[in-house]
């Protein structure tokens, strides 16, 4: 059985509606993890999922899992393939970032299930709680629970109203003593795929629905603090000033061209403060923040290197200080390339070329990762706009995605049947 | 009668104590126009002046005037010599911005009246209120008044109370209706001179005490506005991005290589707000001031040309919007040639080298110049530091100052005498 792309994306379009209107606050999308407006989600997925045909459990962090057995095969025990995103946003959020995921992977099984299709492997649909990180100062702990990399530490820390993780795992119904057998075993898990819309315009320009993800980038996040020494705007010398803004401004345009002369590589400052921050004195300090991301690990730690040489070169030529303190650091992830491989004759069976882009921000996919081999399939989204109201996916896109990830299931069934039979 | 320069010096440091006492925070100097500490300080002042033997009035404006008829000509009317400068002062502001100069004049006219000098003229010691601007979103508006200049818009001026001017000069027993008397006339006058700290680091680095002004800079303000577009700092491609801060950045390095191009020019970047301000999002806007100062008029307007003409050129190649909104602007002035010589005269009478240099700062003097030829006396102050506790000047070089102006009047005397003698 064709899946109806156009019919699939009506459907998608549809849930991610109703799933929208779950939210904290009228006139604008914030949903939480572990929030009423979560609690009313994760029922309305568990409820979907029924209704395509899979049994639902929720772990003790509130992931849902609607587990479909695959069909046909008296085999057991079979792995299980996992594909799954998030149901948690940001503040004043857009309706696709993670519901697209989640419903993207109702879509695809509930097909597969009505097909008939025997697959050597069960699927597991997951809706994660928490990838933003919006509520608690740490992310990705509800896929971090499901590899058995949980941090207990997480517990003790505290939202915006000082309620903790902990109290909040025990308000939403959950006990924190059963984290622990969230874990999915290795030895369970065929591998996780996951669906998400690009957040970027790369897409866009290519003209094309979809993309394979070839991993998520690794990560640098640094604090710099400039310090030179304020003064009177009129009464200091252009020669006799040690101007913490004008060293600052030079190092900002060094992050640039660092960025730019590595293919892949992105950095950003998008906070700057100057101190004392008026219009007629010289600033004395200047700190800002720096954000470097690259899928080439070495690169990413040549680009830190230069960067820090040059803010250096710059202090020492205009008497200033400058401290750069890094504190945020993640490794990158690569996707697996069977999987890869895979979703892209997945597109390519669509007729659709695929683009093969890094992801530049995190997903739970970098998570599961560390617990099987884990693939992304990319969504375009309009103007590459995320993290916004006007975040968008339109229907036909996002049939698209539930096309492919049906093809992919399919071939990821046929290709192991095919190593199955040789074996 | 030599004037003994060490007493004198330890006599300012006294005087400059005494009114540093009169302060609306405990712990730090504030003392605001036309606040109980204002009629604290000027009542001060009329005591000292008194003593003095000077006889004292005080304007609709709460300046304070202490009058000398000169002594021993019967020649009447005898135009007026005016030496002054403020008693308001910045939040948590230094001892000497200000005070030094009513000081100067206090003690220059003592002496002058003690030692039986005979003067072809009157002097009035002037202790103007309202100079730094820090109460009503105006300034100078106390010597504006002297000169007839008084915008009576700023009646209408708020502080940070609500209060307007117009109610806090009611509030200080004053009568705005009496405004139009404050006002000398030019035939009356025969000069204006002020000593102030330098509030820069000019006469430090030529380890002088005494500076001769060669007139207060021209001063323009901008609001620059950077308008690019916002994005997450992990999805967008360098080459795809409209970063509002890159593009601000190279123009905060323009504004400073523009003004290295003028001689005696300086300009500062002082506050600068990126928006969103976020650590992972591109710069959307970025809003920044320009502070740019020179003495030839000429030089200003041919930065501000090439400011903009630069900040354009960065915006059209990165695809930026930029807005270049002057809100600010005031002309040099010249400080009078013959003063200028008399008071270069009176420092070498101490046996100092006087240095010649621009104020780059604005004062009553810029206002008083409208109305006759005025100078600026300039003392070392530590490090160049002002608008701040740490402010000092030492008892020595304020000594040196009054000195210096004791010579100055004298010599400003013999001038006309001579000048007299052979007309």
């Amino acid at each position: 059985m064709k899946p109806d792309i156009v019919a699939l994306g009506a459907r998608a379009e549809k849930m991610i509606e109703e799933l929208a209107r779950f939210s904290a606050q009228p006139g604008r999308l914030v949903r939480l993890f572990l929030s009423p407006q979560h609690r009313q989600a994760a029922d309305h997925v568990a409820g979907r999922m029924r209704a395509a045909g899979l049994s639902v459990s929720e772990d003790a962090l509130g992931t849902v899992r609607g587990h479909w057995p695959g069909a046909g095969r008296a085999r057991k025990p079979v792995k299980t393939l996992l594909i799954g995103s998030h149901l948690d946003s940001v503040i004043d959020a857009g309706k696709y970032d993670g519901p697209l995921g989640v419903v993207a992977g109702i879509l695809a099984v509930e097909h597969l299930a009505r097909a008939g299709v025997e697959l050597p492997f069960a699927i597991d649909v997951l809706a994660f709680g928490d990838e933003e990180g919006s509520r608690f100062p740490a992310t990705l702990s509800t896929s971090a629970a499901c590899v058995g990399a949980f941090d207990r530490a997480t517990l003790g820390l505290a939202d915006a109203d000082g309620v903790t993780l902990e109290q909040a795992i025990r308000a939403y119904g959950k006990d924190p003593g059963d984290i622990a057998h969230c874990a999915y075993k290795a030895a369970e898990v065929e591998a996780y795929v996951e669906v998400h819309i690009e957040q970027g315009p790369v897409l866009e320009g290519e003209n094309q629905p979809l993309g394979v993800v070839t991993g998520i980038v690794g990560q640098s996040r640094l604090r710099v603090a400039v310090t030179g020494e304020a003064g009177h705007a009129g009464t200091v010398p252009m020669n006799m000033r040690r101007d913490a803004l004008a060293g600052a401004a030079l190092m900002i345009c060094e992050v640039e061209r660092i960025a730019k002369a590595h293919a892949g590589m992105v950095a950003t400052v998008g906070h700057v403060e100057v101190i004392p921050g008026a219009v007629n004195v010289i600033p004395g300090r200047v700190q800002f923040t720096m954000d470097l991301r690259s899928m080439d690990e070495r690169a990413r730690e040549a680009a830190l290197r230069a960067f820090a040489a040059a803010a250096q070169g710059i202090a020492r030529a205009r008497k200033l200080q400058v401290d750069v303190e890094p504190f945020h650091e993640i490794a990158a992830v690569d996707c697996a390339p069977a999987l890869r491989r895979t979703l892209a004759l997945a597109v390519e069976d669509l007729a659709l070329r695929p683009i093969h882009l890094a992801s530049g921000a995190g997903h739970d996919a970098q998570m599961m990762a560390s617990l099987c081999p884990s693939a992304m399939l990319f969504v375009r989204c309009r103007g590459g706009i995320s993290h916004n109201p006007a975040e968008y996916a339109s229907p036909a896109d996002m049939g698209a995605a539930v096309g492919a990830i049906i093809r992919f299931v399919e071939r990821h069934a046929a290709a192991q049947g095919a190593a199955m039979a040789s074996s």
